[in-house]
């Protein structure tokens, strides 16, 4: 077993993983199937190209609801010298779609003749005894003639299409009622470890959450593949050689999740080798360096076999970067190739020289400038996922960006989603969170990154975002923002909204077991303390106090130790990590905390006024001022919102 | 019955829908159902946003393999003094993803430790009696804290998200095994018409094959819906009455087919103020405008009906712009929004300024600039769609567009296939068909505007296409294109290139029934002839031997009578229209005519020298040395491909 591993280039891999498929004959389509035309062919790939049997239309076609005529015997008809036509010898009446009589070479719509009765009846215009015309007619006009939209024979669509509707449509005006579509490819995904969980049992410290099947399953779908989720076997040699062994008998891929590192119960490698060929064990690629890419199969080894690492972000990307192409060569469709977009980078990364560095961003238009925040770069964070707008990749042989540098982002969105997405930059509140959903149903995404209040104005500062949440109290004035507007913000245009009222105050563990009442505990020698970080309004604030209470920092344990959220400290306090921190109630409600109540604070919105008058942001600025929103924020304990909505400035 | 439609402007037909819906109760979602987390609930909408019930990771998780320790009892360690940890009592081995205990606040990689051994066995890295440590380590260092990812209560998600693969994982990670979704809206579609026939049954002329209903289907299952497809109903109002009926007991929505229109069997209008409230007759939109927008139910109107008019441009395009915002509206999701480009028109076009005129357009790159030729325009052309790369909207109050506008085009593809698009305008010939389909297997796609060998050229000239298919001879010297390439394009270097040599003669009726031999049989009185457009190399070559045997063009009957392709000649003769034209053998062999070869000829590949030398043209020119396409084609009767490839300049 070793302990390191050694990681190829991503390039090196699939060539290696290309050959294999070549000599084991699975380079192209697995194999053709025929189905019927119908609605469920959408999204199936063409396997053979259709060439019209039919013309269509397939006769001559009246194109009006009208009289068809000889051409030739209009040619004397004007305005002044009108030319009748008697019906059944020199015009007949057609509707739109029929088919010309033999004899005829156009059609003239009915809103150009005149009826005409013998007799005292009305003249229908559909049922007259002649039409009158006043003007010849070219041969052909209003007549949609064979093979005007498909002339049989004609290629109507190339093998490799992904079926839309108006292509079902297209195969059957051309005279096919089945097509040869490329079968789906069936794919086997095995959980294992034996630390996984399935969803909704209960979990105790240890457990996994196994998901990762879900999202190769549901990816695999999407590409048009047919998924096969096993259950989770646990981590024993045997019983995993025996399930893949299985799943080889059923499937054309093998996805084996985890177990692919260099682990003592990551047992996937083996499992690959006793079965067949191990190929490549680690690509170098972050995240998802642990790949494994193998061939199996008793006598043919003709089974390609993916070992899936285990961090969530790695399975997903995995899926991108291994999976999606050989389904897409499987079904004889191209690759899927993601729309891109450039944008600037708003800070600094650095990133592993020796591998492809693939970076979740979040994507938005601030001004002129489309601009690309990286999101965090942990293999575990599945939420730098959801959140992502796109991705990134820093090449091998880089050692990182500078900031503002220009990053070509393959979208995982629309680009006009990232033209509807609001960015915020600043102090973290709930109440940004519900702004968030309130906003998902008027076109708007609200994209918000966690920096405290000043990170949030150095933020504006550089244009990085369309607000700011602030709530920095001014020791001097006892006001809230102004002046570090003025300091942080001299040249910048803003508005300032209030937006809610809170109460900020100590959260301490259920019960309160260190029997903690104010600040002047913190200096106690069992008393844990979890702060925010230095520029957060709720560090201004607790620094303002500490020093008011002449409490020195340094004679508070645990003031080093820093979070970026109020949910992130109650979480440090619910896991035991720290005894207590400086936060909102609804923070200590969420996680079922204690909560002693301190001070009341305001919590303003910073908005550019360029911003403030622009579109984008009139949803939002709605919103505040609605009764329902209101109301839900009220109901939030600590949360009062008198002032919602007030310029400050 | 009224002959005409009062057409209103789509704004307010929409407006008039939106009323009756929201005065229905059927503004939004329509029910929510709570469905398990699974691979299913791809491409659901969340109909009630997600919020964690659980922190991810819900425990401090080692994130790597390696010891778990105390920090603060590490701070001595230096690479010249190192420390000692006993195992199980200063550390303990976890692997990734392991808790760790509640006395250790980090965890040191393995491949940062020197295992220990007391007594002569060799060191084990996993499995020590103590470990050798060279550096401190600072708390929390390659731990997962509780809540790093989720913490529980935030958003995970906000309702309207249609759900991806990364988002179903994100949901599990937050402790949630199930989902409120919204239901899946359930959509009948019922074609009328008693000239429909089913696909897959033979047709006679008059029949239309019924096929807007798959595709419609298709649409309605690709926007989330759920179809139905009902049986064809022949034009009679009580059945068709009943049948409604009988769907909108069952369905959300009616997509009444076809009938719309004022005709004397459109009974649509009849039957929706029958059954309810006729909302809307006409619509100012092209092609579609004899849309039909209605309420029905019994005692309540509450179920929206759609009568879609019959052609199948018309009917896909009613899909794309009423029932898509309908479903997602329904859906709980924002509506579909395409991907846009801007592009510049090649040719001037005209647009009745009392519609919203929706234009399909091809869409390439060609050197710097993005062009967009505008297809057929004809509503029954449904192979106008199938080409299209997207689509501009040429506003009501609007004549036309020059040449050379800039028009705002709606993709239907990824902007990467328009790079990878080879504009091809000029001749026609089946087996630049034959190329189109070769190439679409190596990522490129050749879209080809018939308009003749002159008027390629001339497209050339403009920087329209990248290549031009010609066989222009030129009577003085016999040679073909020189000439011609000398005086339309003076100053633009191109490659010309030998692509098949053919033969020309006339195309005739199976069995020949007017004894046609020679051109000279063109003068009969009785023999009618279909020509090429002019500008056509065929034409050129028609032109030059009437001129040879002295035949005056007026004493040709037909002769002014054109069309634009090979096929489209043998369709004519086919229908009955034209007994004789000159044309290439595979053409009369397509349509099973008869072929009196007349002359051989050499079509070429005209290429800029720009464009001979991009990588997007590369596969083509690849293409023409391999002997699998050179087979193809010499397959094809009157085909020759000896000279296939060489460059003549």
């Amino acid at each position: 077993m070793s302990v390191y591993l050694h990681d190829i280039p991503l390039p090196q891999a699939k060539a290696r993983l290309e050959a294999a498929l070549i000599a084991a004959g699975k380079a192209g389509v697995l194999e053709i199937e025929e189905i019927p035309l119908d609605e469920h062919a959408l999204g199936r790939v063409l396997a053979k190209p259709i060439w019209a049997k039919l013309s269509s239309p397939h006769y001559h076609a009246s194109a009006m609801d009208g009289y068809a005529v000889r051409s030739d015997s209009t040619s004397s008809a004007t305005p002044a010298n009108p030319l009748e036509l008697l019906i059944n010898s020199g015009a007949k009446y057609v509707d739109t779609g029929d088919p010309l009589p033999e004899w005829a070479d156009a059609v003239i719509p009915i809103e150009n003749i005149e009826p005409e009765t013998y007799g005292n009846q009305p003249a229908d215009p559909r049922n007259p005894a002649a039409i009158r015309i006043r003007a010849a007619v070219t041969p052909w006009s209003h007549v949609r003639t064979m093979g005007e939209d498909i002339v049989a024979t004609q290629l109507v669509l190339p093998a490799g299409q992904v079926l839309r509707p108006v292509d079902l449509g297209a195969i059957a005006a051309s005279g096919c009622d089945s097509l040869s579509v490329s079968r789906k490819p069936r794919v086997a995904i095995l959980p294992t470890g034996s630390e996984l969980v399935a969803i909704g049992l209960p979990v105790k410290a240890g457990d996994i959450i196994e998901y990762n099947s879900i999202a190769l399953a549901a990816q695999v779908e999407g590409w048009g593949g047919e998924a096969r989720r096993y259950p989770i076997t646990a981590d024993n040699f045997d019983t995993i050689c025996q399930r893949v062994q299985e799943a080889a008998r059923e499937n054309d891929l093998i996805l084996l999740n985890a177990g692919s590192s260099a682990g003592s119960e990551d047992f996937s490698s083996q499992v690959v080798s006793e079965l067949g060929e191990l190929l490549v064990h680690g690509v170098a690629v972050r995240p998802g360096h642990p790949v494994i890419l193998g061939m199996i199969g008793k006598e043919q080894r003709n089974i390609p076999i993916i070992g899936v690492p285990g961090y969530p972000v790695s399975a997903i990307l995995t899926g991108e970067i291994f999976v999606e192409p050989i389904l897409a060569r499987w079904l004889g469709r191209e690759p899927h190739t993601p729309v891109t977009l450039k944008a600037r980078l708003t800070r600094k990364v650095t990133s592993p020289a020796g591998d492809d560095d693939y970076m979740r961003l979040a994507v938005g238009r601030v001004g002129e400038q489309v601009l690309a925040a990286p999101l965090s770069r942990g293999a575990g964070v599945i939420t730098s996922l959801v959140r992502a707008d796109g991705i990134t990749v820093i090449p091998r042989g880089t050692q990182g960006l500078p900031a503002g540098s220009e990053v070509n982002v393959e979208l995982y969105r629309n680009p006009s989603e990232i033209e509807n997405t609001i960015l915020a930059i600043g102090s973290h509140d709930i109440c940004i969170d519900i702004l968030a959903q309130y906003l998902a149903s008027r076109n708007r995404r609200l994209t918000s990154a966690n920096v405290g209040s000043m990170g949030g104005l150095v933020a504006l500062s550089r244009g990085e975002c369309h607000l700011s949440g602030s709530h920095l109290l001014d020791p001097e004035s006892g006001e809230y923002n102004l002046k570090y507007i003025q300091q942080i913000l001299p040249e910048l245009p803003v508005k300032l909204i209030a937006f809610v009222g809170r109460q900020q105050g100590l959260m301490v563990a259920k019960g309160n077991p260190k029997g903690i009442t104010s600040l002047k505990d913190l200096t106690r020698q069992e008393v844990f303390y979890i702060n925010r970080q230095s520029g957060a309004g709720t560090r201004v604030l607790l620094d303002y106090h500490l020093k008011l209470l002449n409490i020195p920092p340094d004679t508070v344990r645990g003031y080093t130790h820093e979070e970026f959220t109020h949910l992130a400290v109650a979480a440090a306090i619910c896991s035991g990590r720290a005894d207590c921190g400086l936060g909102i109630a609804a923070a200590a409600q969420a996680l079922d905390l204690d909560f002693i109540p301190l001070y009341q604070e305001r919590y303003d919105l910073v908005i550019p006024v360029r911003f403030y008058r622009d579109k984008l942001l009139a949803p939002l600025l709605e919103i505040l001022t609605e009764a329902e929103f209101r109301k839900t924020v009220a109901n939030l304990p600590g949360y009062n919102v008198e002032i919602m909505g007030q310029e400050i400035i």
